[in-house]
This record gives structure tokens, sequence and C-alpha cells, in this order.
């Protein structure tokens, strides 16, 4: 398979690496409005630098991963699809929920696969979290945790082009609870605070929230976030069923401890998003190949895209306007 | 000093023993309107048994400890603090917040000290953990979670006597949320369902529970509950701050581990409540022991019991209405 | 059943509240060197001050529960079997062998229940751990470990009196290594240094040390013992057999966990014997009353005593030449 | 940096194609007895394929890897740093010390750094360890306590040929233990059965051995291995100091536990030793090339090699013999 790819920024070359490791697939071409960026990742995988539209054309090209900036996915997906291409498009398709709508209604035209960049699906630990839990293993499911710290908050000039901490971050929950409760919300509330950082508040955001969903058939589902987390990047999720709880935890930095006066002490966990889900990107790259190749349907599909977008609004005016939210129907 | 019990069922008999084993304190005198309980205890002890008022008029007794059934406590603590005792009540002082606040105003005017029963705040783990917070070795309080789950949910005829999971089984909880948070909350949104026993939801009660509260300052405080757990009585806490997280976790049955090929299985947490709790009841009164004899002030109060009752009253309200609700002033 | 205890000193005390606090025994009589040690326990109990031959001469008194000095054991536990009574004795029997041997004909002549106090095997957390095994949960068992660590040196003029450490303080392990073999072993090769106080190592002793045994079926024992734990009383033990591995640890003072930028911190272990092992009093006491009553036959007995005691012997003959021991039949 | 690699089976492989994922060395050429073998590494990463004694006298080539058959280790060594190379070598250098004492004496004359595979050296978590033990964290060191334990046992044909299990299994054991204590051991005393496989107790070797050691400081080490843990593959350290303990610990497959009413499973631990030293291999690479540049002292050196060997021998000699073994200076 011979892979472009749009955008060779950290987490575009992440997925070029990634692909060049592979052995069932190709990186050909790689564009990036950095010529220095596009170079370097070229150099490192034997890809040549091309432009967007060039690799969107090539009809050498199988399959495009977009890694650009959030206000063009829409466009290059719909781009993509209608050249034949199947597409992998890091989250999210769109901050406006009608975008998504109509890009969803181009590719589900064009019959070609899309695939969302929900990378948590794939991480090792809640993958097997959700396979043992479909598995029935847990009973019924009665409630669904999920929490999410980021290290240290981003610069105000990111927030303010973010859509905000809900779209922005907790979207990554929104489509970890939706992956889990296997049933969608139709209800959600949320609270949020700045109390990392003022001028967060003061560009119109939070840093800290917390979200409560239910489903129609009783199901909670609850979120909390933060910009901030002294112990490392803080990623757990905890679901409670009939018969017994699964909950998958963090990844400390080493599995060494030293106990003194003090007490026991253990590492902090991995830090850093791309080493904590190195793992899930490479899976997540695989389950796109097989996706790609018919062997396995895409999934998270535009759709997964388009609700947990859905949520990350409902949930943005539920904060602003100290309401519950009803989930429209998709 | 000398103690008279009123109530001498499950809870009453633990408070009992813990008074007999003191040798501060000696429990003369048991009530209760079974003979044969008050009798047991009685003899165990080394108490007499005699009726309510008899205990309540005598004046050789110092103390009066109340453990009979809800719809009591109010007048007991208004005729103990009267006839001059101090006042060891179990939660809750009433169902109706207003008959709190008269019987609060009975014991002010009395002088009497009155202490409250949320026994969790003794819990050698909670307690370890509020005086580390207050240290403010965790930093300025961002998020509070509270997870409480019963192994077992009630028979349907208690829980129409209960006033409901929120005010009978969450104010523990919101207690606990109150106790960490040192801030009140102003608002609260309360979602809950029948998920363990339908005859619980016919009878009007949920099972399954969540609520998210915040305070004046952005605090943020999330409660999950539950009427099962398979795997024990689960009884967690976990505080995030500026400079880090505390967590206070279950006790497990003992810290026996096996490593098959099935992977490393631990015990069930401890299931019962009387002996998950032992501790926190034997601090819980040297605490009114202190109190009484003026070594500290009674905690909790009246004050946090009506605190309490006015949360579960709002989250009864918000699980009702959808909506959430504005938590007034005591 | 009538309980009568030569000795209130620490383990004494421990024991005789143990007895009052029971409804099936009750403690009669106490004797103690010190009158103030047997006078402030008889008050607290109810019981009457005696000397050690008026109890054993009591025919009143069912079981006689001996905590004093080592040098008095087997005198006082010949004295009470022959006067009909059933002995729980602290151990050792003795510091020499052969008088441990003379000491059990006796009591085997006299027909009365004698069981030594190794508490260990009565801590909830071993006794689970030796349950499974029996169990065959583990399988056929290849190798025990044994680790004991006190927090800190005893004195020096204690050292001296002691016995050395492998008769002193591993003693302990040998039992429980026994317990857990179910095996004798044939072998033992031992080393130790005095690491943690230059004094104890002037005074002939060591204050650190691991010993290696082996049965005569192949299975291996290894016990490390240190006088020193900055973390607390360390007391652990894990099995391995063929179908997995079975381990026990320490009791942390609390569950708390905080969570900083330095790590993960929890408590230190319990750090008091007294307290890391109250409810193993309880459990050997209840074991001992069964035994008295016919329920269960006396464990451990006499002859485990004078395993355990062969053991250390051989331990401390092997650390001193340097060479391995070959353990005889008892 | 251009590196030829000797050897292309199960461990060479790893090593060539770590060598290949990096940017500061290239692999040129691979050798193996079987051409499938060396064909298909050479292919995944661009090396030719050739002869060792062409790789050898490849004066394009810097560097050379050894992961050839035990018998062939010396020869190879000797030959290649006769040519001028950097040369790593798996362990052991060979079975016999007085040949490993020859072959160092010519590296020695040629001035080539060569350095040993003692991967786990190189393990983030036992890294980690020996860096904090290095800092004085722990305090003076006591006891250093190693457990090794593999999945299963190997074919008795390959038993046959290993030199034992103390030479095939617990030398990477013997050179932690030399690691972390940082002080050569003066005596050892093993004991060995074969619990496992009676195969290999017919063929003349153990599959479960313990072994204890002390310096001449009187530090002491203890050493378990088995052929056997159904669990996954055992690898723990435990290092106590006057100060306080350090351990590391196993790394489980996933973070995941589920809680039922048969208490808490975790997943077994990493099975596969290719999987769980994957780091190691990466990091045990990168500081042969640093060695390789100059940047570090070659480090495991080939007398670290010679040392494990010699306790290895002794350790056998010890378990034959049932005496401890002095271990003479290198």
């Amino acid at each position: 398979m011979r892979v472009g790819l749009l955008g060779a920024g950290r987490i575009g070359r992440i997925h070029g690496l990634n692909v060049a490791a592979r052995s069932d697939a190709r990186l050909v071409a790689v564009a990036d409005a950095s010529n220095e960026a596009a170079s370097s990742l070229a150099q490192a995988t034997g890809a040549k630098v091309a432009d967007a539209d060039a690799i969107i054309g090539d009809s050498a090209i199988d399959a495009i991963l977009i890694c650009t900036p959030t206000d063009t996915h829409a466009d290059l997906i719909e781009a993509a699809v209608s050249a034949g291409k199947a597409v992998f498009c890091e989250k999210p398709v769109d901050l406006d929920s009608d975008r998504i709508r109509r890009c969803l209604a181009t590719v589900e035209k064009s019959g070609k696969p899309l695939m969302i960049g929900f990378n948590r699906r794939f991480d090792p630990n809640f993958a097997a979290l959700e396979k043992r839990l479909r598995s029935g293993e847990a009973g019924e499911i009665e409630i669904v945790s999920v929490i999410s710290r980021d290290p240290g908050p981003p610069p105000v000039d990111y927030v303010k082009r973010s859509g905000g901490l809900f779209r922005d971050m907790m979207i990554h929950d929104f489509d970890m609870a939706r992956f889990l409760l296997a049933e969608e919300p139709v209800v959600i509330f949320a609270v949020g605070s700045a109390l990392v950082d003022k001028a967060i508040g003061e560009a119109g955001d939070v840093d800290t929230a917390a979200v409560v969903m239910k489903t129609a058939s009783g199901r909670i589902a609850q979120i909390s976030n933060s910009r901030r987390a002294t112990y490392g990047y803080d990623q757990r999720v905890e679901v409670h069923g009939a018969k017994g709880m699964l909950r998958a935890g963090n990844v400390h930095e080493t599995t060494l401890e030293i106990a003194t006066r003090q007490g026991f002490r253990a590492d902090p966990v991995q830090n850093f998003f791309l080493e904590r889900y190195a793992a899930a990107y490479r899976a997540e790259l695989a389950a796109f190949i097989d996706a790609c190749t018919g062997k396995v349907a895409p999934s998270p599909t535009g759709l997964d895209g388009l609700r947990a977008q859905m949520l990350a609004d409902a949930a943005t005016e539920s904060a602003r306007t100290g309401r519950p939210v009803a989930i429209k129907a998709a």
C-alpha cells in the first residue's frame, strides 16, 4: 500500500515513521507548509516531498493520512475521498458539526473508507478493557468514569484557537466514554473553572472541568479533565457493571520503588503523550491499513467523530449556560 | 464520664461496646424498644436497662448516644440537651431540613455539645488524607471525587422509608465532599437510575447515581454511588490539587496475592461496613468524649448534619427535575 | 474455661486482655515477678494476683498461659501439665534442644495439650496463604521465601542473652518455612554479618543474615533477616509452586497515597509487632481455647517448637563454621 | 559507524534491527550458518550477506556484534579485535574460565573495546535502581536479592549443551548481583533440584535453584531461579540498605484490573524475554556505540563476563558437592 501524508508536524511525523516501519505499507510522499518539516521526515523515510494537491491527485497513492491544522481537515477529506483515496484523519473533522455532516455525506457518496484518529481506543490497556467489557465479564454496564489530566496547560494563544477545553481535550474522553458505554448519552451536564491559569479564564475557556452524562437506558458516565497534573499524564478509565469493575490505569516511568522512613515511593507516570500512546499510534495505523484492505470496517468512523463533537458542543453550552443539554440524534 | 445509650440495634451495639472498652467512660444505661437487644448489650457491658426518658432524666448521666430510628432523632436530641446532656446522634438529624433547623436552635440555646455520626471522617485513611490536604501538600484544591458502592441493595421496604438514595446513602459522601472541599458547594446536578433492582425504581428511588457540584471559587466535586459492588464495600476518595493528588483506597481482606496463568489475583475488599469502619467508630467515640470534656469542639456539628441534608435534598430534586439546583445558605 | 497467666509483661498483657475480651474464657489469676505489672493487668481484667505455684496448683484453673522469661519455660510447662493444665507457652520452649526433648516427654506422659506461641501462623494473611497453598492452588511447592526485618536492633544487653539472631529472631521464620514447606529441611546453610550495629558483632552475634535450606524431595527455602528496616516492620512470605505463586505482604499504616512531581508515595508499613500481629494474637488464643476443649489438636505443637529450635541451632553453627549443617531427625 | 553482525538467530536479529533503526550506525553485513536467516535480516535492513571471515576482514567495518553459538565466541572475539574492530559479544565469552582469560588477554593487547551482552543492566527499571543505589538513597548495601524465573523449561537437548542452569540462566543474575553489590562475593553456596522436568535431572542438571553469597565486608546476596513461572517471565530485584529498600518489579502485560466476587485480578507479566527486554536491547546497543566512539568506557567488560562465569562455575561446584566454594581473584 502506498501512503501519502499531509502534515508533518509532531503527530504527522509519528504516523509517517510508523508507516515507514511497516512491511505492508510505504510512505511515498509528504506535504507540509513548512518545507523543513516535510524534508526532514521525507529524508528519514525515503518519501518524496510534494504538495497536498499533488499527493491527493497522485493515482499511485492508495491512502492519505491527514495531520494538518483542524480547519483544513474537512476540505482535505472531501478532496481525498473524491480522488478515490482511503483516508485517516486526525480528530476533529471540524469544530462545526454541520460542516462535519456535509463532509461525511461526501465521504459516504465516495464509498471510500474514512477513519478518525481517536488514538486512545488503540492503547493496549484501554483496548483490552473494552474487549473484556464486551465479553461480558463485568456484566451490564452501570457507570463509566474517565479521568484525563494533562501535565500542564497549553499556551493561551493555542487555547484561543482550540475551540475550548471540551472540544480540544475532553473530546478524546467523550469518544472513550461512547466507546465503552456502547450506548449514546441523551443528556449532559458540564461544569468548568479556570483554576490552573487565570489567563485561560480570561480567554473565555476553562482548565478544570467535569461532566456527567446519562443514556436512555440509565447508564451513567462521568468525565473529569484538568490541564494540570504534577505527577505525569493522568489517563484512567474505570467501568462498573453488574458483575464487577474493570479499570485501566497509568503507566509508570519504571517499576522502581523505594521504601524509606518516609514511606514507599514509586515513579511518576509517563508524562508525554507521544510516549504514553506510542503503542496506540502503531496499533491505530495497523487498524487503518486493515480497513484500507477491507479486512475490517474503518473504526472509529466519521460518525464517531461527529458524535464526539456533538457531545463537546453540548458540554460547552452546558458549562456556559449552567443547564443540562439534551443530545440530539446525529 | 457516664454514658447512656438510646437504641441498641446494630450500630448502637457497636457504640455501646466501644464505650465499655474505654477506661475514661462507662456505659451505665441502655434503652431499646426491643427488650432483648437492650438486655443483651447491658449484660455484655455491665450497664442497666432503662427507658429513654429515664436515661435522659438521670442526673448521674453525662452524655447520651442516640442510635434510634431516624424519626426520633430530633425529639431525643432536644430532650437530651435540654436535660443538660452532651449528645452524639447518628446521622441524619431528620429527613426534613426545617425540623433540623429548629432542633439545632434548641441545641444552641442549651449550650450543650452535639456531634453527628458521620463516621467516615474518622476512618484512619480518610482522616489522614484530610490532614495531609489541610497541610497543603496537594496545594489548592481543584477536584474532589468520592466513590461509594454498597455490596448489595437494601430491601425495598427499607428503601421506601429511607428518604431515597441521596438522603440515605449519598449523605455520607456529601459530608465527605464538604469535609475535603473546605468550601460549600453552590450548585449541584444529579442523575440516578435503577439498574440494580427494578423494584427500587418502582418504589420511586434510584440505586445508581452520580452528582457533580461546584463551589463559589470554582472547586469541583464528583460523587458516584451504587447499591451494588460484587468485589466488596467500595469506599474511595481522590482529591486533586495544584501540587498533586491525594487518594485513599479500599482495605483488602488480606494482603494475599496469587499469580497463575490467569494473572495476579488479590482478595476482595472488606465487605461489611462494621468491619471496614471499626477503627472509625472507635475514633469517633474518642472524639465525642474529647468534645464532652471540652478538649476539642464537637465535630462534625449539627450544622454539618444540616448542610449534608440540604445537599441530599437538592440532589433528590435535581435527579427528579433534571435540572441543577442552587444550594442556599444554611 | 478458667485461665491463669504466668508473666504479665508486654506479650503476657496482650494475651491476658485477649482472654478477658472473650465470652468463653475468663482470666482468673495473674502472676509476675513485678507486682505492678501483675496488679495492673489484674485490675484491667478482674483477675486476682497470685504467684506462679499457686496458679499452677489451683484446681479451679483449666489452662495456663506461660509468658515468662525463656529460661523458666520448660520448668513451668512441666509443672503445669503435671498439674493437669492445658498449656500455651511463648516460644521458645528452651534454648537447649535436649532440655526441650525432656520437657516434651513430660508433656506427652501427661496427655495434656501444649501449644507453642508461633503467632505468625495465625496472622490472617499468612494463615490464608497457607490454606490456599494446602488447597493445591499453587501446585507442588518448589521454593519458599521468607523475609523478616525488624524496624531496629535490640539493645546489646538483650542480644547477649538472646541466644543470637537465629534463635531469637529467625526462629519465627524457621517455623513459618516449616509451616509452608510441609516437609522437613534436611540441610541448612547460613551466612550472617553485623552491618547494623557493630556492638552486636562485638557481642558475637549478627544483625543481618540469610539462610538457604533444602528438603529431601528437593524443595528449597530461603530466609533473610535484618535488625533494621527504616520503612516499618517488614514481614513477607512468597511461595512458588508448579501452578503459580502465592505471596502475602506487609500492611501499610493507611491506604493513603500522594502523587506529586516526586512520584507516588504510600505510607510506611505497620512498625510495631503488637499492632502488626494484633489479629494474629487473638486468633492464636482462639486456637488454644479450641485445643483445650478438644475441638482441634493443639498446633503448633511442642514438636514444632523443637524443630524450629533445631534449625536455629543448625543455622547458628553453619554461620559460625561456614559449613552447611545436616538436620537430624527430632 | 559501520557494523557487521555475526549470527542472525533470534538475538542477532534483534541487534541487527536495532542497528538499522539508528541514525548513527549502519548494519552493513550479516553472517549466519543459515543462509535463510542471514538473507532475511539482510533484506530487512539493507545489509549484505557475507561470511564471518569476510566481515572480520572488511576494513570498512568498524564494529562487530557476535551473536553466534557460545563455543565460537572466544575465537571470534580474538579474531575481531585483532583485526581492529570494536566488539560486542553475547554472554558468555566461553564456558571455560581459562579460555576466557586467554581471550581477554588478547583483547587487552589489541586495545579495542569489548562489551559483553548482559542486557539486564540496561533494562530501564534495573538501570534506574542501580543509579538510585549508587546515589546513596538506600544507604550502605546490606542484602541484594534477585529472583529470576523463566516461563518454561528449555528442551533437554538444549540443557545438555548449556553448561547447566548456573552457567546458562543464573549467569545473568550473578552479573546483576555483582552490578548491584559493587563488591565481589568471596563465598558462595548453592542448592538445586529438578522439580520442573525430571528429564532435566536425568541429564544431570537442575531447574530450580537458590544461591547465597557473601562479600568481604559482609554484604549478602540471594538468588533464586526456576525454569517455570506460570504467570510470566519473573524478573525482580530487591536491595536493602541502611537507609531503605529499592526494588524493581515485573512489567504486566497491561494495566488492566478486573474486580469481581473472586477478588481483584491483574494481567500476567510480560512472558517473552525479547518483549520484556526490548528497551534494554536498544539501550545496550546505544551504550556499545558510545563505547566505540569513546564517549564512555565499554561496560559490562570482558572482566565482568569472566567474573560472572567464575560465580557460575563455583555455584555449579557447590550444588554438586554440597559445600560452599570460595571465589578466587579473577
